[in-house]
């Protein structure tokens, strides 16, 4: 399983992935999920990859070579939009899939791979899309400034309490190693090394492109804050005032359980 | 979509699950999907579902037939041990999927229910089972004081941080609505109202059968107070040392982010 997160901030975008790779839980093994392109000194591409490996390293080979020796068609030295270089990898994917699609439908393995594309070409904004394994695309926005791929259902609430549009991009990669490092706690599947990546509008460069080990001492502090921070925010829940909690109202009887109490709230619907 | 959680707690048990069911967007309704049964005065059963809704009600029907006009076979009133129980919910749920089963096959429904039960019987120390929809069954233990059904993967990260066999019934109950709300706050398909039951060991009634509107004042506050705990930990997080990060060091220097470096630490393996 796989599990990779980005932002689309005002400031730039954020990348993050896991690096565990599995087919059955007698093959896992490591692999960068994290791909990035820089095919001119105006433009930067970051390709994050979740579902079937050999998908996925095919379509980054055919990215690469269309690169080395261009043909007619695009490629991501020659597109004009970020949403071309999304139509382009959208090609790509369902070619690939389509070659293996009869030989692995035998063996009931599906060769389907999700991508995330962020990046920018000079002189229009930073974006960020999420290419379905159908080829076609959607954008992040301002409203909705992140996109997960893969096993991204444990990472989702912690991310959806925090993350904004506004947000630095240091607090993007924090957030996100948050996100990814919950995951990993709750799904084995899913595990370090993380990598994370920030990108700052207009530079064209990447800021940083960190690989962050299972015991790297910033991952366990990390951890650690989190973990602490958590069980805080538990600590100063307000204690449930059973009495009041049925009958819903305001007050706040913070004593002895009362009672089995099912009765909802008095309703005045239908009148009396 | 249904989300419903237990603890297996040292002082007794606590139930939550959420009130809505769908079929399709456009049917979504309310249900409780918390059944408690006390057929005798040494006994007490509670029985969360997930899955398929008729194949439920038939369930619980069967189960408060076979009370009322009971057969040669097992009943809640008779079973002796809390697996007997799990055993015969087992037994009851194969039968009524098995009996809709062709029928549900041609429309490509799924008539599965996934059971949680929970009890104790006179004599016996209280227990949490989960019934799986091909009838056999699984505990709750100390080191795994928890079982979740339905949605449960937006829910568990919070629960795997906190749960412990030592909480007390409140903090339980506080801890499964928190699980709950964040569920819900990030799949539409789980809500509110949400059911939230505490039972004391060796009591053989529930302590409370409480419901939680989606506006409940209670509710509310501890959404609030959530929220800004886990803000609060975002904030006391670790700033990311770049440099340090990347090259596995302890030093933290926290200070701009650094250059591309894909570099991993220095490997003594192979020796030079």
């Amino acid at each position: 399983m796989t599990y990779c997160v980005a932002l689309y901030l005002e400031d730039g975008l954020v990348f993050a992935s896991d690096s565990r790779t599995n087919a059955g839980v007698d093959y896992v093994t490591t692999y960068s999920k994290m791909h990035t392109f820089t095919p001119a000194p105006d433009r930067l591409f970051v390709i994050l990859s979740a579902g079937n490996l050999a998908t996925t390293q095919e379509v980054i080979n055919h990215i690469s070579r269309d690169l080395e020796q261009p043909t007619a068609g695009p490629n991501l030295a020659t597109v004009n939009y970020l949403f071309e270089a999304a139509e382009y990898l959208g090609r790509i994917s369902q070619k690939v899939q389509r070659e293996h699609a009869n030989a692995l439908a035998g063996s009931g393995v599906s060769g389907e791979t999700t991508l995330l594309l962020g990046g920018q070409i000079a002189g229009q904004e930073h974006g960020l899309c999420m290419i379905y394994p159908q080829g076609n695309y959607i954008a992040a926005s301002r409203e909705t400034p992140y996109l997960q791929i893969g096993e991204s259902k444990y990472g989702k609430p912690a991310i959806d309490r925090i993350v904004d549009y506004k947000l630095s991009l240091d607090q993007g990669a924090q957030l996100c190693l948050v996100s990814l490092d919950g995951t990993a706690r709750s799904n084995i599947t899913v595990g370090p090394p993380f990598e994370v990546a920030t990108y700052h509008k207009n530079q064209f460069r990447l800021n940083c492109h960190c690989r962050f080990e299972e015991q790297q001492p910033y991952l366990l502090s990390l951890r650690s804050a989190w973990n602490t921070g958590i069980r805080q925010a538990f600590l100063n829940l307000p204690a449930i005032p059973w009495n009041g909690a049925a009958e819903g109202q305001q007050q706040q009887q913070q004593g002895v359980p009362v009672p089995l109490q099912t009765a909802p709230p008095e309703d005045p619907w239908p009148p009396k």
